[in-house]
């Protein structure tokens, strides 16, 4: 017998239907013989729809009353799910994150949790009860109303997980699992089943959006497994842990990510002096814009060339500070590309493995793609391209780490 | 400076426009320089919503669940009414049931107030800050959420404005105060600028639904002055208080109320014994029929008829039932009327006048009303008449009792 908590997004309980469908899977697992602790977002929409009527009478709503208000969604959820839990016989109980009680700092909308009392739900779970937590808030050392920010239901879960040592936290999605890649552009993407949280850290900063980057975060630091599961469809979903010790003998590459939200800028021939670089993003960092991947060329005949990445939505505004600063500084141009994309390759197998990059380099080249800006971390290799050639070249990387196969058992 | 609780009504808060004109008039009694608290409902329609969303699930919501659900509305309200009072530049904070707190005994849906905690709110007020509490909600000695039940918001106005001492607790509404009958059936009825508690209440149980009985007996117990006003509209509204000393100047009536909504059953010719009355009205009440008026006539050749009236919902069911007494006691017969009505003079001043009584029987017959039933208690007259002679009954009562005219400032 296992202690699980599972997490519902907005989505999973966006109707009453929906919610009997969740109160199903739930009971599954219970009558498996597990403690099950519950946590659920707002039915979806509905956090929308209360931030609109704030809205309506302030275009910044003041943040304390916000939280106030945008946590009645959950509390609504909690509900209705035990109701549907009743009505199959089991015995349940809500929470708010006040009741439970879930401490967090008192910034509001965007609270981090301090500390959790789990006493409450360990004598029901004790008791045989199904515990269903309002996720996404918490409460303040003054009793104020707290949340945690957009998305930190998954939080709350990986939170509780580690408070109440639980065995596994479950986050139910619309999706039955993390890819190779997106199953959209190849085919044959497929299922992990596992994957370590630097992995999938990596792979969800690079918009493989199945799970929270905070809540991942999170999970590794309190050594949380982590299982994303599909909603209403059975399966074993993948499983986040930290490093498996076999890892020897683990495929280097775990996945490909992509991203085609950015844009290149370049600003050529600026004087290759101590302290450039900073003259160049500061004005870009002090107007909110967030900077992705950089590369500066070895400098020619003392100047230097000096290339980065932001979103296309910041574009304009980033070009504009460019021109500014090519002008104090005497940059020869500044030059922008929209159509770019950047395709990643992830895995803990990396560290051990020499010759990724090459390889990766070489299948590109075969396909006669050219590599406009290249990046590396411990676990990942990173190349800006056209845009166009974005399938293509994860087409090609799939098939050549082998991660077409099926995956061993 | 006073100390004064506003309380305002789903429909005065039922949408971001409402909601902004209660910020307005809460904000011109701050500038009058009072202390605020401010009491709200749900916005209209959104209990009902909720509810809704229970009974898809389950038929006989747990209670406990409809609780924690149904308490999200006036969490939305408390949160926007803030916001509202922020863009005016007033500084208002929101206190949820539990935050303030509101101790309840754990009778889910129709829970009482044990104990009111306000120090948070005192602490408030001594900053300058308007405070603004869900009503209808409290918590319980282990944390549970409760409700007050349907209309609970007056009796939260009036328990908050009993703990905080306060000068005048404003119940506002959709009339601008308490009339001597029902304006749309008489032309000439006039609001009162005064009333007592034991006067409103029989108002109140008469079918004048301006206040929740339970409220206002609230009041009369804590000595809460009272006054009831138009969310919408200025004006002085009317107070309820305590027995006012100069009682012996004030009128003898001080309203007249009226109520279509019963039928009356007659018993006619049961046996004259010990224990009759229970033999009748025992299987009514085992059926959860509530009888209001009830007569018994002088018994002729030892048997005798017996005459009640219940709700006319409850007709068919209350029939049944006194057939099948009437059988069991050897009754002659059973008749029922639905077209009755109950016509009362209300009143303190009636205690210390004579022939009220004779007077309102003088001018039923003056114009020709013939009297069903009549029952009295100490500050009312009750009669019941056949239904089409209502309007004609109350305008001549309100004529003959000097109510047409305009009120002694």
């Amino acid at each position: 017998m296992s202690l699980i908590v599972q997490k519902f997004g907005g989505t999973s309980v966006g109707s009453v239907d929906r919610i009997e469908q969740v109160a199903a899977k739930v009971a599954k697992f219970r009558d498996a013989g597990h403690d099950i602790v519950v946590v659920v977002s707002a039915m979806s929409g509905e956090t929308n729809r209360l931030i609109g009527l704030a809205k309506e009478i302030q275009e910044q709503p003041t943040p304390r009353e916000l939280d106030v208000l945008v946590s009645t969604g959950e509390q609504v959820t909690i509900a209705l799910l035990c109701m549907a839990l009743h009505k199959r016989g089991y015995a349940a109980k809500s929470y708010t994150g006040a009741q439970v009680s879930i401490v967090t700092d008192d910034s509001f909308n965007k609270a981090r949790i301090k500390e959790i009392d789990g006493a409450n739900i360990r004598a029901d779970l004790d008791r045989g009860v199904i515990v269903v937590v309002a996720g996404f808030q918490g409460v303040d050392e003054s009793g104020n109303i707290t949340t945690l920010g957009r998305g930190g239901s998954d939080t709350t879960g990986v939170a509780l997980a580690a408070a109440l040592k639980a065995d596994e936290c479950q986050i139910y999605t619309d999706v039955d699992g993390v890819y190779t890649t997106d199953p959209r552009v190849v085919e044959t993407a497929r299922r992990l089943d596992k994957i370590t949280f630097e992995e999938m850290l990596e792979m969800a900063s690079l918009g493989s959006k199945v799970l929270q980057i905070r809540s991942v975060e999170f999970a590794g630091k309190y050594n949380v497994p982590l299982r994303v599961l599909h909603s209403f469809q059975d399966g074993p979903g993948t499983l986040i842990t930290l490093e498996d010790n076999s890892a020897m003998e683990n495929p280097a590459i775990s996945g490909i990510a992509f991203n085609r939200d950015e844009a290149k800028l370049t600003i050529v021939g600026v004087p290759d002096t101590p302290g450039v670089a900073y003259q160049i993003l500061g004005p870009i960092g002090d107007a909110n814009v967030e900077v992705d991947v950089i590369v500066q060329n070895v400098a020619q005949d003392n100047t230097t060339d000096f290339t980065f990445t932001v979103h296309r939505n910041d574009l304009a505004k980033a070009e504009a500070i460019l021109r500014d600063t090519a002008k104090k500084l005497g940059a020869r141009e500044v030059k922008t590309d929209a159509k770019i994309c950047k395709v990643s390759l992830v895995g803990v197998g990396m560290r051990s493995h020499a010759g990724i990059a090459s390889q990766m380099f070489k299948t590109l080249a075969e396909v006669a793609i050219n590599i406009q800006m290249i990046t590396t971390s411990e676990i990942k290799i990173s190349v800006v391209i056209d845009e166009k050639y974005m399938e293509l070249a994860v087409r090609a990387l799939h098939t050549a780490f082998g991660l077409d196969q099926p995956a061993a058992k």
